[in-house]
């Protein structure tokens, strides 16, 4: 298969990734998921004429005259229950939030009279519903407030909590398996000899997987399509599965060969990126697959690049936003033939004021795929063109927040 | 105590907000904290030098020369201890990731030669060093890799893990509890009576603070001083706690005496902003206290501006990015006494291209600070500056995120 454009790769991924399925989550894990159902209002909100303001509840025929006070209403009492009404000549004494008496026709604030608390002094200028909002003025029972297919949001959350929903319908996450593969990679509590090495992948694509609120099942397999084929196996309840490791075209990448063996269909193989290029994604029945360079760079990339836009078109999220385009603080250079995507830490740019849409970028300089030291404090990746042979330090680049952040 | 300006009171919540105390933290639970110690390699990466091709580990001298292959190694093997070694006109088969037998001088990509197995012919060009990667060229052992004060990234958290971490010193999060207040409010499980409703506060500021990855305590309290005073005491062990609803000035917004009768320390009252007018922050020993507005817009916007301020800087975190500039959608009002911070959908503006930092912003047009539904979704709080009468569709206005995106 010849080398894919990397905007192409990213296409198929999405094109190929199904949305999940409806399934009904507890309010407390919803916030952040995207709604499978209209949520309708269960009541009128306010669900009574309220008040705005602390002060009293009035009549319009008694501005610039004194009205006698005739009780108190606070929020969560029930003037009717108490008996009390406002009627020319008498006002009831009311707090921000607490029902209207019945004949109220405005509220006007402490500020706004005078008097002991017997009777008060009105102002001569009252309008009417002055200080009030009218039962369902915020929201009419029955109407659609949210609608399937929105991302509920902390008040979304705060919505379906007032209208006293404890569930809600939403688009499920994927589950998401992660295998790490390689006769060099010894798993998380073995000791690293002279010619191995810990597994930095299983963990490290974990916690990409995390800041997308997914937990991940961690495996490693040894260099061999049967060992391949068992951890796939024992994966088999994942929607979708993560290899690292083995995808390249040497005589030990035996997980294309494995894949093969078990009837999936390789959808790409190699895209023109740097880093990342041998990365594979595959389809098994509904089961999507990545397989992700062995180098920890490559797969960090991939996976925010490619396996977040599946996570997040699995969930029914759009995809994130781009980052934008920012000032390079050092030179860069290219790669000919293919698309550069490189490790930054991008800052606003302090010569710009506040609130500027204003970035600068300082390139990692990572010295390979497998130099992730360079970039541990980078928050995002820049991109290159092909055939861009580099930009030079202050040159426009643009980039992409890493962890899917706006 | 008159209006603060909303500018010098996030100052004044960041300043008397100190850092949280060191804490070890299993490595999975790591990401996104920051570290509290430096992170020193454990060995050179590679561990040995290390093929970044397959294909020949060869000799300079036998460029353009016939070579007998005596021998493989893969990745994970070791070629000492298979006694094998590179020597003039002996070449050993390699694979990426391999390490180096003794005596290799350089690597051949299959692609640049030619022969069977027994032997190959050598391309004339060999550059000694081609293709390896020096022992420690990546990252030398005892270099510090990461450094306190850093935010761990998932590409940190692989690196802890290959150094063999299982474990990790991070500045350790706030512990929050969140009080709902208010006789009108009835507990999540009561059912609403005409005068009544359920809280929506409690679950949707504990959605806020699980957005920044904290859980939350949540309970309510009546209105009444003792009330209040209780519900605190149970809190006890809560780093913040964040009070919802009566904090304005009417005869039932016991917050403020509450705080009083247990010799808090108010650091702020009240803040020229719309919504969330009436906001309080408060001291007490090492705990925070946020007197959040009832009304839910007003509670949430206030966790949006300082409560998640006072938890970054809490938890060593840098204040979030500055949101940017967007296009007005629609004409905006302004609030002449205050600062308006009107929530807002902001979308890229599709008429520019695909990498430019262009905004459009849709107001939320809220009629009250209690209308949450036509903020259901939104993804932003534009801000208009006091003084500002409005805005007319195609105006730039400042954003922020919500929920500390960038």
């Amino acid at each position: 298969m010849p080398w894919l454009d990397p905007d192409r790769a990213l296409a198929l991924v999405v094109e190929h990734t199904p949305t999940g399925v409806v399934r009904e989550v507890a309010l407390e894990d919803a916030c952040g998921l995207v709604l499978a159902e209209d949520v309708v209002s269960d009541r009128d909100y306010p669900p009574f004429t309220r008040a705005m303001m602390d002060g009293f509840a009035v009549r319009v025929a008694d501005a610039g005259r004194r009205a006698s006070v005739c009780g108190i209403v606070a929020a969560g009492q029930d003037p009717q229950a108490a008996g009390l009404a406002v009627e020319n000549g008498r006002a009831v004494e009311i707090t921000t939030g607490a029902p209207c008496p019945p004949g109220t026709e405005a509220v006007v604030m402490h500020e706004e009279v005078d008097g002991d608390g017997e009777s008060v002094r009105l102002p001569q200028g009252i309008r009417a519903g002055q200080h009030m909002a009218p039962r369902g003025s915020d929201c009419a029972a029955g109407t659609a407030v949210l609608r399937a297919g929105q991302e509920l949001t902390a008040l979304g959350i705060g919505i379906l909590a007032s209208f006293g929903r404890k569930k809600v319908r939403v688009l499920a996450p994927p589950s998401l398996a992660i295998i790490t593969t390689g006769n060099e990679i010894i798993p998380e509590d073995g000791c690293a000899g002279p010619v191995t090495m810990r597994d930095a992948n299983g963990p490290m694509l974990a916690a990409q997987a995390r800041a997308l609120g997914l937990d991940a099942a961690t495996a490693c397999a040894r260099d061999s399509v049967e060992a391949i084929g068992q951890a796939l196996a024992r994966a088999s309840q994942a929607d979708i599965v993560l290899l690292s490791g083995g995808v390249s075209a040497g005589r030990y990448d035996l997980v294309p060969a494995a894949l093969l063996g078990l009837h999936a269909e390789v959808i790409f193989h190699k895209v023109a990126q740097k880093p990342g290029k041998p990365l594979l994604f595959a389809r098994m029945g509904r089961r999507l697959l990545f397989g992700l360079p062995g180098n920890p760079l490559s797969s960090h990339f991939c996976f925010h690049r490619y396996v977040a836009a599946s996570l997040r078109k699995w969930m029914g999220l759009p995809a994130p936003p781009v980052g934008g385009t920012a000032r390079l603080a050092t030179a860069l250079a290219g790669v000919p033939e293919r698309t550069l995507f490189e490790p930054a830490r991008v800052e606003p740019d302090e010569r710009l004021e506040d609130g500027a849409n204003g970035w600068t970028a300082v390139p990692a300089h990572t010295r390979s795929s497998a130099d992730v030291f360079s970039a541990a404090t980078a928050n995002a990746y820049l991109r290159l063109p092909p055939g861009e042979r580099g930009m030079p330090a202050g040159a426009e680049v643009s980039f992409a927040w890493i962890g899917g952040a706006r």
